[in-house]
């Protein structure tokens, strides 16, 4: 069973801190949950007594004597963590704290929230709050806010948001589209619920069709994944996860206190979890509505219907911007909507019917349009028509649409002269938004949710011996670098246990064995300086590539001493590494970091100098997935390439999935490692393997007695 | 003196197909002209006479006595052309043609309007449409078309639309958001009067702050180009230009029946005439509010002002994903802030007033906002505040954004609780859109709007002597390729006129001829195949690259003979070009074709094999000017990394920006030229030059007889 099924389906709630003053949050708590029509048993109360909404006003929490599911605290913040205790001692175990006063107002909120949450350890209490707005329930129904009534009108899609002020003014917009919601949980500053406990909850809740989620911030990474892959295998989730450039991350975390984890890290958790990320409010928004009410579509193949050509090139614009294919309408279908449309209309896809259509031309068109199997989804746009109503449109084709098969949406351009028709949509459930692109954009989220169920998202795994682990973990530990830059010998010693393909490196501490082991790996080679302490070599310009001969080997090492002597390094210099040149081939990065929401977080792209510019770069969660490692194939220009992009020569693709599976285990393995990256991973031809070149890996340095 | 004039402010108007059914539009435009409170003479002309709004119907042209400054016609289209020499023969020198049936109709249609073009020609006519929906003016007042009344409200923003449907919506929409116009104009077919003619008169037009054009194509580029440069002097102009993708454009061309010209071009294009382009019809409508109603900002740092942090996270995110700043607010607007907002409140930016906010704390808060000399545009964002309502709150705010010298737009999220709030900031003219992206997105079009004003728009040029160039042009009309594809030769007299720099190829004939040329040109050496009529060297495996001693050169040469015979070409076989090696460097393409609409459009970018796949490429129209060299190069990674990216060498930068102003110059004196790739263009380190290596050019063949 559901452990918050008492906070969500109470028999009973009391609101402890009602008050009659109407400027009171405990006045708008008490006056909407009653207002809501609450079917169970609601208390108030408050030290002074008295009745409000003529319901006696209960002077203290002792005088409780009902057993009671579900607490509503509007007190100060510095009262509640005694009444927890209170509550707890007459056998309340679910909290709704809707005060602001804690962690996300100072210091001393900081301890105030830090004591209530021991408390509600030690009692087995569970909180939703503090400072959130609660919960709206507009089946059962319950409004446990203060938000301005009326309640939301009943729907089936559910909002899960980290603002409590974003619930407000969405419940707002709905209402403007006559658009309704299941459950509204504002989640506040997640002492105890949080937003992966609310998506445990809504993933079986009969009502709610789709769910919304507003994010700044995931407690807990991995338990999110987990339930929300659970979930959205039941439901499609949309999420706005906000906080994407530096300067949102900023408010974002002055706002929550929280540590927000980079934004490719969440990107790459959405896809992981089936979740659809909405890049601003009005698209979060758009998608919910589509995705609550649409049936799903066969194929991307999208047909506009039209009375005016402008909105019909907008519309198809818009249906390649996001992806999607303008369907090519069957012969069959031509000649249906060639018999009774003028010669003038356009009976290609977008069909345009001219500004004359009737409501009833409108209708016969939808309907053949259904029909054709070489669509999948309908675009109605509706500019207020020169001749009819607009809403005698939406009359013609509401049953239609209904009793379609395959998505359709109507967009009615314009304001107060499609008013009526929106109305009228509106009440008969049939989605519809101001501008064309909303609707195309709405159909590209519809299908999205399709295609993201087909992936194969079983996890890829590479073994290597427990005692190779083992040891190499206690070679690691050894290392004490300030900087946590591994050298190259403890390298090459990871690389070998994971079979990971390493351009070998030897040390030479004098000029004569830099000669010699120039000769032992053949020429052409190149060298690097060795500067204890020191990893960027590049940054004193301490490599030199393609050294042919024992003279250009000697040449370059005494330039590099030099070199270690300009920076003041001499003490430091230990010599330099002699490298072979690798074959050439496709210069790629691999690498990895540890996300502080997600954990371990690879990256592949394209590498080498290009590997800052251009920006080529994908990145997917450890342990990776078969299809995380098609996507960062098939979107990235270095994928692309190593595929065999059009009749480019194909390179070695499979040894670089290869590499990144590796990696993958090594960051699960290894959890001393902090950052890897190899800068270049050179990429041969197709079953020529590839060779790392640079890499760098870095440890985690415990802290000790700065 | 505007030649449309007479169009735009008419004296006296007169309906021909004036009609008392009100099912036709001779209807509606007599009501709406009648209605619109136009101060003119207004007559109605039908043979059937009668009286229509208390105005006597005229049966006959002839019986009409006045002078008439223009005609709104609204008969059958095949009455046309007797109606122009009718009206003609009365002194009526403008007509706006509303009926339908023309070119977009079919091949019937298509010679109604050839004969009514030559009609207007012969008697010097001038005529908007046919197939549009008239023109609007709210100041004048007078309203020609037979769109459903009301008319627009007044306002300073003028509308030119390609698609008349979009003007009922756009008019729709604007009454929704109690916006006003000042003009709109229907184009319709273009018969006549086109975009740019329309863009002359606006741009003197006292009543106009902004032009918001919606554009299908263009009818001719240059015209466009000339006078869009000097009107976008004088106010803001914003296009949405439809048809950017291939289906998009398909159905442009089945709409308008014209050849549309490519999207880059117009995106150059745009560029050049400092024109907004926007991509989609909300941004189009939204920039247009703001660029009508704000004045111009000093920089681009944006502050944030809201009662909660979730929305002011938003706007922030938006306000780095628009390349705008977030302000940096003193410390004495945070010492004033801190004196009457509480401790849990942030007082950095986005300030966050907290839920508690008063209307009167909003106010006060902007003010100091507005006086902070680090912040240059203010969002203020108002969800519906739970304790007082937003109309409180636009009440206070109103007269302090009014009176501000920076801009200012609100956020007003919802839609019902803040329908007052939004009512009483329209009346007072305070931009407000319901999401806050949509505040920041229309503050970027404001920002950008001065931005493109700073630019040097001058035009590069590179002098040939005119001798010169008679010469190339004699030469290359001598070439009769079928493929247009101009031989080496042709093409390394055009580079040494254009002192373009060309790694240099020498033809070898036979065997003996290759070793000597390697010899000559001196090794290492690169090989290409010449085969008569054939230019893509590369598809047969014709290059053989790094040739470095006699014996490679003869079996090279063999190899290559061997090919030519595999593919059956031994009969064409010319022997082999011989080409020095290139010095490594940065492999840039640089190209240029001519545009349908605009004519000759530069291309540059990444080269190599990575053209296709990583799309690094811009566009500049021809000539090319300060400007736009520096716009190409801070918009490609190719330019970037020869500008010397981050710690990157620089490249020849100067060099590439050469190659360019010589292509431009080119492409304007060689107009056989259909196309030019050079790809790659080598680029040297800095001061070193660059080199093409591989050059194509393409001239038009005149088609003989097929």
């Amino acid at each position: 069973m559901d452990p918050l099924a008492p906070m969500f389906e109470p028999r009973s709630v009391v609101v402890i801190g009602a008050s009659q003053d109407k400027s009171k949050l405990g006045y708008g708590v008490a006056r909407n949950l009653i207002g809501s029509g609450y079917p169970g048993e609601i208390y108030l109360v408050n030290p002074r007594g008295g009745e409000l909404f003529g319901k006696p006003i209960i002077p203290s929490i002792d005088l409780l004597e009902k057993e009671i599911d579900l607490a509503l605290v509007v007190v100060r913040a510095e009262l509640v963590p005694n009444i927890l205790i209170a509550c707890s001692q007459i056998g309340i175990k679910h909290f709704i704290i809707l005060t602001s006063g804690f962690k996300e107002s100072g210091d001393e909120g900081k301890a105030i929230e830090y004591a209530s949450k021991k408390i509600a350890d030690e009692y087995r209490l569970r909180i939703l709050g503090p400072n959130c707005v609660g919960i709206i329930d507009t089946h059962l129904p319950i409004d446990t806010t203060f938000i301005q009534p009326p309640m939301p009108l009943k729907g089936n899609i559910a909002f899960v948001t980290q603002s409590g002020a974003l619930s407000a003014a969405l419940i707002d917009y709905a209402r403007g589209e006559g658009l309704g919601f299941s459950k509204l949980i504002s989640l506040g500053n997640q002492m105890d619920v949080d937003e992966s406990d609310i998506l445990y909850t809504l993933a079986d809740d009969s009502t709610t069709k789709a769910i919304v989620m507003y994010l700044e911030t995931i407690q807990n990474g991995n338990k999110f994944l987990e339930i929300a892959d659970n979930a959205s295998a039941k439901k499609p989730i949309i999420a706005l996860k906000v906080g994407r450039s530096n300067s949102g991350q900023q408010a974002a975390i002055s706002h929550t206190g929280s540590l927000a984890g980079t934004d490719a890290a969440f990107t790459a958790a959405f896809r992981r979890a089936n979740i659809l990320r909405a890049s601003n409010t009005r698209e979060m928004f758009n998608w919910a509505i589509a995705l609550a009410e649409l049936p799903e579509p066969r194929d991307n193949r999208v047909a506009i219907l039209t009375n005016a050509g402008g909105p019909g090139v907008i519309a198809a614009d818009s249906v390649e911007h996001h992806g999607l294919r303008m369907a090519v309408l069957s012969t069959e279908t031509q000649k249906k909507l060639s018999q009774f449309l003028s010669e003038a209309a356009s009976i290609n896809n977008p069909v345009d019917m001219l500004a004359s259509a009737s409501p009833e031309t409108y209708r016969k068109c939808l309907r053949i349009l259904i029909e054709d199997p070489n669509v999948d989804m309908i675009c109605v746009i509706a500019p207020p028509p020169p001749l009819f109503s607009a809403s005698a449109i939406a009359d013609q084709v509401i049953e239609t649409i209904k009793a379609a098969q395959k998505p359709v949406l109507v967009s009615l351009m314009g304001s107060s002269l499609v008013q009526d028709a929106k109305i009228n949509l509106n009440l008969g459930r049939v989605p519809n938004f101001p501008y064309p692109e909303d609707c195309i954009n709405a159909f590209s989220a519809v299908w999205k949710n399709k295609v993201i169920r087909m992936q194969n998202q079983s996890l890829e795994s590479y073994s290597v011996p427990q005692n190779d682990i083992e040891s190499l973990r206690t070679l690691i530990s050894n290392y004490k670098y300030d900087d946590g830059v591994l050298p190259y010998e403890v390298i090459e010693k990871i690389f070998m246990s994971y079979k990971l393909p390493i351009q070998p490196m030897r040390l030479a501490p004098n000029e004569e064995l830099a000669v010699q082991r120039a000769k032992e790996i053949e020429y052409q080679v190149a060298m690097k300086i060795s500067i204890f302490g020191m990893s960027h070599k590049s940054d004193i310009g301490g490599v030199i590539l393609d050294l042919g001969s024992e003279n250009e080997v000697r040449s370059a090492y005494r330039y590099l001493e030099l070199r270690a002597n300009e920076f003041g390094k001499i003490q430091e210099f230990q010599g330099v590494y002699l490298q072979k040149m690798a074959t050439p081939g496709h210069e790629c990065i691999v690498g990895a970091t540890r996300d502080a929401v997600f954990g371990p977080l690879l990256m592949f792209g394209s590498g080498g100098i290009e590997v800052e510019g251009k920006r080529d770069i994908e990145f997917a969660l450890a342990p990776i997935t078969k299809s995380d490692l098609d996507f960062i194939v098939q979107n990235t220009w270095a994928g692309k390439r190593l595929n065999g992009y059009r009749n480019h020569p194909k390179g070695d693709i499979e040894s670089v999935k290869g590499v990144l599976i590796k990696v993958s285990q090594m960051m699960s393995d290894l959890p001393e490692i902090k950052e890897i990256e190899m800068n270049p991973l050179i990429v041969g031809e197709d079953h020529s393997g590839s060779s790392a070149v640079d890499v760098r890996i870095v440890i985690d340095v415990p802290r000790e007695k700065e």
